[in-house]
Order: C-alpha cells, then structure tokens, then sequence
C-alpha cells in the first residue's frame, strides 16, 4: 500500500497521521504537546508523533506533507512568517526532511484542510469548488478539475489577504501579514479578539471576548452583538461571494471554527453570499459545511505530498 | 488546415473572422454595419459577413464562437440580458446556428477578447494567468494550466460583477445586471459617463463627459479629474489585486479601451494592485497590457469554439 503521512504544525501541538495515500483512509493519527515553539522544538514533537504513528499503522510512508498556519516561500518549503509561532525565515520543510527522512512538502495549514475537506470531506467527487476556512486564521483553496490550484509561486487561495473596508466605526487594521486592511486583520481569531477590546475600552461589548461569547449574546438578544456579527458577515461573506463571482465554483465549502461554532454567524456570512454573489453562479452552487473536523489537516497535508494533485 | 470562425457582436457593429484553428492566424476578417439591433438584424449581419470572410479566407470552418456583451445562460447560447442590444431572452446560439450552418459556442465578449490575448496576444505562452478587460464593460478570463476556467455555469470571469464600495462622496450603484454596487456600475463605459453627469449636476466635472476627457484634465493638473481616476483606479484595481491575492496567477494582463486609452488612470490601477495584492503574489507576477487591439474578440471566440479549451 503506498501510505503518505501528514502533518498539522498549530500553535500549541502538532498532529500526525498515516494515510492510505490511495483513498485518503486514516490509518493512525498521533498528537504531541509542544513543550516550546521553536523550529527544533516543533520538529522534534513531530519527529516523536510521526514515529507512533507508524508503528501503530504499520507502514512507513514515503512522503510526507506538512501544514503551518504561515506565509511560505511559495513551493520551497520555508515559512516566511508565521506569528503564531513567532517564526521568521524558518526552513521548516529542510528541517522536517532531516528529522522524518522524507521528502516533506509544506503547505499552508488552511489550504490543506480545505483540500482534505474537498477530497475526502464535505465535496468528494466534485470536480471543482471553492473551500472557505475561517479560524484562526481565513484561507482557501480553489479547486478546478479535480486538482488543487497552488498558484504561480504557490500561495493561491489565500482569501484572508484580500483587502476590505473596516466595518461602519472601526479603524484600518493591521495584518499579521504586515499589510493593512486584509480580511483576516477582522475575521480571523486575532483580529476578533482585539476588536472586542477596542469596543470594550469604548465601554461596548462588556463581557465579550470571544467568537463565542458574542455568539451567545447574538442569540440572546443583544443588539451590539448582533450587529457585531453583521458587521463581521459582512466583510467575510462579501469576500467569498467575490471568489464565487470570479470563479463560478459550482461548489463551495465553509468550514473552520469561527463559522462552525457560530450558526448564527454561519448563517449571516450565507445570507450574504445569496445576496452578493453573482445570481448565475449562485444557481449552480452546491453550499455545504467541512465535515471532517480536526482530521482535515492531516488528511489534505498527506493527500497533497501525493503526486500531482496541483496545477498552476 | 482546421480553420475556426470567430464572431463578435458589437452595439453598433459585428466582426466576422475566419482563423487558423492551430495557430490562431487570422486569415481573414470582416466587419458588417447594424442597420438595427434585433436579434434578426444582428444574425443577418452576421451571416453577410461571415459569407464574405469565408470567401476571402477560401476555407469553411467547422466551427464557430462568438463573443457578446450580454449575461448569459451559462454554456446554452442562451442571452439572458444584453443591455446595449436591448435584449432579453434571445437564442443567439440556436439562431446563429441555423444562419451559418454551423454548431456556434455563444461567450462573453470580454471573456472571447481576454481568451484572445492570453492564447495569441500579450499572454501568449504563459501557462496560467489573469487578464481583465476594461471598457464598455468590465470582465476577465482565468487561465489554469493553458485551459479557460469557464466555471460550472459558464459565467467564471465575471470580475465585473464583484461587490465595491461607492467613491467618497458618491451614492451605490445599480448595475446593468440588476444587481446593485457591482464593480461594472463604477468603472464600466456606462457607470463613468452617469458618475460624471451626476458631477456636472452638482457642479463639478465641468465639461467632463467621456473617459478621454477627464484623462485630459487629469494629465493637466485638474484636481478634480484627479480625484476621479484616483477613486475610479481604487475599486477596479483593488478588485484585480484581490483577484491576483486569491489566484496567484504568475501572469496578469490589463487592457480594454478604458485601460489602454488613458495612460494616467492605467498607471494609478497598476499602483493599487502592486500596493493592495499578495506581496508573494506580486513578485512572481508578470503584468503586461494587452497587444492583439480590436481583433482580440473574434480571435479568442474562435479559438473557444475549438476543442476543450476550457476546464470547469
């Protein structure tokens, strides 16, 4: 059996699965605590995972992929930047090589959950669509003909990086990215968490801190919150009706926790897609929810280190 | 020789070329004058010239495409809503059909024209890209792996169609499509000329009616004018530099008559596209203008009547 493994570098653990490469079954999945967030220290955690996880399989895979919540370098397999992690200039797919003894393709971590999500999740057997994430970060992947669009230098899908206006009463903000004005800079979960304390210290918002407490404050009633929500809709949704626009999808997945935690924010970024998208497009589409859960990451970062799975 | 005939319909005229369906030489090209804009009368005017150019060129095409500025029902032939023809509904494909005889692919005029310039124009060579036209109307082909993305309605490209916020100053815009705020309503032919007659109402933009004029005005240093391309090149070229963010074409190609013919407004769209897009992006982007003039229509419609040059 050809197995691949794959690889889920997050903020506070990594997460690590043997795959049949064939049809995308989990044959083992480990997780490991990071005891520090060095490039070492992550290397090191996946190194110890990777190890259980194929003793438990009981194949040794000869690919791997890895994703990051991170800028790359396009196809080179170095983070740029990833600030969760408070990398720069990290040659993190080197580095995984060494330790692994694999060929190891790096991948930002959205774009392989949202190609686990396509290839064995919410869209299987479609053969082109758009995949939202919105977490802790917003990204995408854009699939035609049945392979992943990586892009020229590789970054395609990275829809968190649009730029949009600030909702009615806030400010510009800056991105992790270092540009102003990206979608992620209000969406994602940073930028969800600093607007709640700027409109704390403005004396709103009182007792809201995260995606969820406005969420229940939203159903309760509170019209800060709800507005909150329409507000945050809005600029998410008008930006995947933008890509459904462009591209015509014909199938578009929404996933990540920020929208599969909140239904009723869920349910905005929808109205707002049926209201702005274009109306033939809209006809054709088939809007469903990510179904694979934690696993997809794992799953999308092994599938992709398979063959050609991506065209420019 | 496989040869291929291209057709474009135009509010006051029709094109009519005869082309090489391997290389895309055009062997002969006709124009024929619209005594009026039924669909009859277009069809007509079609079939004379087409008459004349497949006399001229020596050869009958197997096929044929055309390009016009409508909304369409997906790959049908179908017009949904050509607004500059004042149709609704009309079976241009079937009646194309049956006047010359041949099987007719009915697209999108600029998605014809783009098509053109990436396959045998500006682009020519280049596996993936990007190119918007701008000028009566605002749209753009998507270029993956040397094949169109015609998306699984047929409408992908329809970058005109994306959601921008009104200039400083100015009220939303409803848009041709019966959609309100679409990029096309701001920038497109239509949208210019009513911004500038809602101006002079108010007293600005005095004797500023066209394109051309407030380029004028902008090159000799009048505020006003500048102000106006300044707004006018923030949504079309922030829309382009999302559509670079979300696609990472490698190769990016801008014309059309708005664009081409006003250097100063051309020059401040690329300046929002390099200061708005993806940095990754940009860096390995090649942008250049589009080189094939008024024969790009007929030529990309012909080439997309050929095979399976397009990818959902």
């Amino acid at each position: 059996m050809d197995a691949a493994l794959g690889i889920d570098v997050g903020g506070t653990n990594v997460r690590v699965a043997v795959l049949d490469a064939r049809t995308g079954a989990v044959l083992a999945v480990r997780r490991g605590a990071l005891a520090g967030r060095t490039p070492e220290q992550v290397v090191g955690a996946v190194a110890v995972a990777a190890r259980e996880a194929m003793a438990a399989a009981g194949v040794r895979p000869a690919v791997a992929g890895a994703g990051v919540a991170a800028q790359l370098d396009g196809d080179s397999g170095r983070v740029l930047s990833a600030p969760n992690l408070g990398w720069r200039d990290v040659a993190l797919g080197e580095m995984l090589g060494a330790a692994l003894g694999l060929p190891v393709r790096v991948v930002n971590d959205l774009t392989a959950a949202a190609w686990g999500e396509y290839r064995h999740g919410a869209a299987r057997g479609k053969s082109g669509g758009l995949v939202v994430f919105a977490g802790t970060g917003v990204g995408a992947a854009v699939v035609v003909d049945g392979r992943l669009l990586a892009g020229a230098r590789g970054v395609a899908g990275e829809i968190g990086h649009v730029k949009v206006e600030p909702p009615p009463g806030e400010a510009e903000r800056s991105c992790g990215c270092g540009a102003r004005g990206c979608l992620e800079a209000y969406v994602g979960g940073a930028g969800i968490a600093a607007r709640l304390a700027l409109a704390r210290s403005a004396g709103n918002a009182a007792g809201l801190s995260s995606p969820n407490d406005v969420e229940r404050a939203a159903l309760a009633g509170d019209a800060w919150a709800r507005a909150f929500w329409e507000a945050t809709a809005g600029r998410l949704g008008r930006a995947v009706a933008d890509a459904v626009t462009l591209l015509d999808p014909g199938t578009l997945v929404l996933g990540g926790g920020l929208l599969l935690g909140n239904p009723s924010l869920l349910a905005a970024v929808e109205r707002v897609i049926r209201a702005e998208a274009s109306q033939t497009a809209l006809e054709g589409l088939f809007l469903t929810h990510a179904a694979l859960g934690d696993d997809a990451g794992v799953i999308g970062a092994a599938l992709l280190s398979v063959k050609s799975r991506t065209v420019k």
